[in-house]
């Protein structure tokens, strides 16, 4: 494909992409199909010579549309949100259009550069020490990660190589695997699946430690749990703090926990993956109480800042535990500015990367500080608006607070109510839930999503609850 | 940002994309900038409100193409190529529209499955045995991960997995550290350095096995390796087989490596990142003899298949003792159709995915195999092209064979001389290349990069060589 094709097709795109982010309110927000659906839809292999553009994207509404679950959509409320906005995909065009490799400083200054910067701006924007900001001129920075899976694991890796190195200087006739075999980490029962499987990836013992009534870690019942492991030989080293739970959006008390975690000598990594967007908030920021104790820091843009996937913030206050604990450096990717900038690929699990930081840049700009939190405000207020349909409706309780942009709720009574609701509900595919559970509790969260989600949009999707209700306690 | 305004941005990125490309030969390859270039050029924090997006364009020629290494310019030749085509771009962008994240089937189903059809339609493209491919019925199938590192690392943590499986069965009396402890994998000396930080990551040994004078692994050292660390009391449970190595992009003998490792109970992983793409043409799957004795098979279509970063496609023969392995499963991630389709969530590392098999959907279709033949042939063609450029002066030697778009070569005599040579012409910046090292023995390595090169690059590139040595010889 030539440069004049290039220019017709893509722009042919870009209409494409307005005209379905701009009418995905009525598209059914569910995909219908079976698995398997796919397959006799193309071709089973690739074709010897071109075809036209113009048929590729013809095979868009019939090939792919069709198995898309529309998380853009004002009905989605599963999960969590992603982000999706325009600036955001006009960078990630640029970035695949310079499509450097950003392992070192000098596959592409801009790259690393525009990275420490935009963290540093991010990290000004939710009220974050100057510890962690690569700009105060000390050790701390920031960098973007993938996922905040990947994050957890970073910080855990480096909180294991640090506790390995002190253990060593004490105990010099325990071999690394004796240590590795005595180290314990902590999470809240209630903390992302990611964590429990960053203990296994990193093979070490987590822990869950468990939550208070109102689903948050506290300082206390951590500190239990890491008194009975002294107590028994074993070796604390690394606890998450989370910031927004899956399950509920509950936040643990990290003014508590950081104290206990500093105290033994425990690395705190704060997971905020979906909640830490709203710290640009100032009214938010006393949840951030205790940060100065943390370690690391990690929240994902790609959620709820509209920067588009992949872009997980991720900050430091001494990178060296990472970037020491795998460095690896062949000649062929050494250069001579080594040490005067970061070299990400030792702050991460890949050793490529994207030039990231690029839809950071344009976001921020694009939008501003203030409509960027317009925007976790609106979500916040929408969410409000549920719970209150929600609880005018004596059929239904809410569980738990009502936290940033996530109602749990449930009908009252036996769980298998609740759980033939969301049957009834996503069976019909006109909004979207995914349940949980605490506690042999079940419930429905519903999560406000869309950046295109309007007041109607919520009367909708309770209207849609509310009618799937009739339909099973009279069904 | 609204639609009206996106159409506008996003058609005017468009053109400069095109005419970056188009005109990249013009550029500077190796930026130039000193560490600490850009934060000087822009403001210290976030604009509170938007600017607008006119002037975000004017920074790109003013903050970001100073710091930007080119890397799709014809006159680079550093590391390996970094795949950019114009239908990749423009299904990213569709990528980045949808923007669902495809962790589970249900969480958009054409994400997990027009993925699982393009790596059976990729697998035989190159010729992978059909226990390989999701197509023939049997357990086998292919996925896309983010980078080579990510799928070793991966591979290994199957292979870890199923190891101690095993020998949790004949030793019950140890315990998982104590297999752990005994674990050890292999690797030619010459694999690349994301091999041996899968062995730090994974808390496991591995072993660097001498290459023969080729630079090739061979099935005898393999096994001699093996047995020694049998007699030890270890476990061999992992060896990577590289196809096409990073310092001279030398073939392991996988016909060799591979029946030894089988002999042994040792998962072969292969890892062709870069020269993998070669075996879509038929005349360099010799290359690939011993592929049905592998568990795992790696390459980047990111590489050298013209399909943006990231698209590492990754296939294993069982896939359950990855997905086993970490199958951390919260209740917010279940749906009804688990089973009958892929989660690829416990294929990988992170959670969180892009719909990344648009990109190889559209490279695939609108090159079609024999424009990406041409391609690959091509660059083969211009590596020998400048090899015996080089072999016509008699100041230089080529180093081991010209294998694939790779040519490395050195000044005859000391190492102190191409040292020199390669400085000047980095700093000259007229074209870009990087240094390795063997035995002691440093050279230069000349890979061919970018898809707009012409013979006459080729020539230009070399004449950089010369002029260079002139100035270091007469100097």
């Amino acid at each position: 494909m030539e440069a004049p094709e290039f220019r017709e097709f893509a722009k042919s795109m870009v209409d494409y992409i307005a005209d379905y982010l701009e009418n995905i309110r009525d598209r059914r927000v569910l995909s219908d199909v079976k698995p398997g659906y796919l397959r006799p839809l193309i071709p089973d292999s690739a074709p010897e010579t071109p075809e036209s553009w113009e048929d590729v994207m013809k095979d868009i509404e019939r090939v792919i549309m069709p198995g898309v679950t529309h998380w853009h959509s004002p009905k989605f409320h599963a999960y969590f949100p992603t982000a999706n906005s325009y600036p955001a995909i006009v960078a990630d065009m640029l970035s695949g259009a310079i499509a450097c490799i950003g392992f070192s400083w000098i596959a592409s200054p801009a790259c690393t550069e525009l990275e420490v910067v935009m963290l540093d701006w991010l990290g000004k924007m939710i009220g974050l020490p100057k510890e962690f900001l690569a700009c105060s001129g000390g050790k701390g920075g920031g960098v973007i990660q993938g996922t905040a899976s990947e994050a957890t694991l970073v910080a855990l890796l480096g909180a294991k190589a640090k506790k390995i190195e002190e253990i060593k200087v004490l105990h010099p006739e325990w071999s690394e695997n004796t240590i590795i075999s005595k180290l314990v980490g902590y999470s809240s029962s209630q903390a992302h699946s990611s964590v429990e499987r960053a203990g296994l990836l990193g093979g070490v013992k987590l822990r869950g430690v468990a939550a208070d009534e109102n689903n948050r870690l506290r300082g206390e019942a951590l500190e239990a749990a890491i008194k009975k492991d002294l107590e028994d030989g074993l070796i604390p080293f690394y606890a998450v703090v989370t910031l927004g739970t899956t399950n509920t959006c509950a936040f643990d008390h990290l003014d508590e926990c950081g104290p206990v975690g500093n105290k033994y000598g425990v690395w705190i990594h704060v997971d905020a993956a979906y909640a830490g967007a709203a710290f640009i908030c100032p009214e938010y920021r006393p949840l951030l109480k205790g940060i100065e104790t943390a370690d690391s820091f990690n929240f994902n843009p790609h959620k709820w800042m509209l920067v588009n996937f992949d872009c997980s913030a991720m900050w430091l206050k001494d990178p060296s535990w990472v970037v020491n604990a795998f460095n690896v450096d062949p000649l062929y990717l050494k250069h001579d500015m080594q040490g005067s900038a970061p070299d990400y690929r030792h702050w991460q699990i890949p050793l490529g990367r994207r030039f990231r930081a690029l839809k950071l840049w344009f976001v921020l700009r694009l939008y501003g500080v203030q409509n960027l939190q317009a925007h976790i405000r609106r979500h916040c207020g929408y969410a409000t608006q549920f719970a209150n349909l929600c609880r005018a409706d004596e059929r239904f309780e809410i569980v738990g607070d009502v936290n940033m942009g996530l109602v749990c709720f449930r009908l009252k009574g036996a769980n298998e109510k609740s759980e033939k609701l969301l049957k009834h509900i996503n069976g019909r595919g006109k909004i979207h839930m995914v349940p949980s559970k605490i506690n042999d509790v079940y419930f429905l969260r519903m999560a406000v999503c869309s950046r295109f989600t309007r007041p109607e949009d919520m009367e909708y999707s309770w209207k849609e609850v509310s009618e799937a209700a009739n339909d099973i306690c009279n069904g």
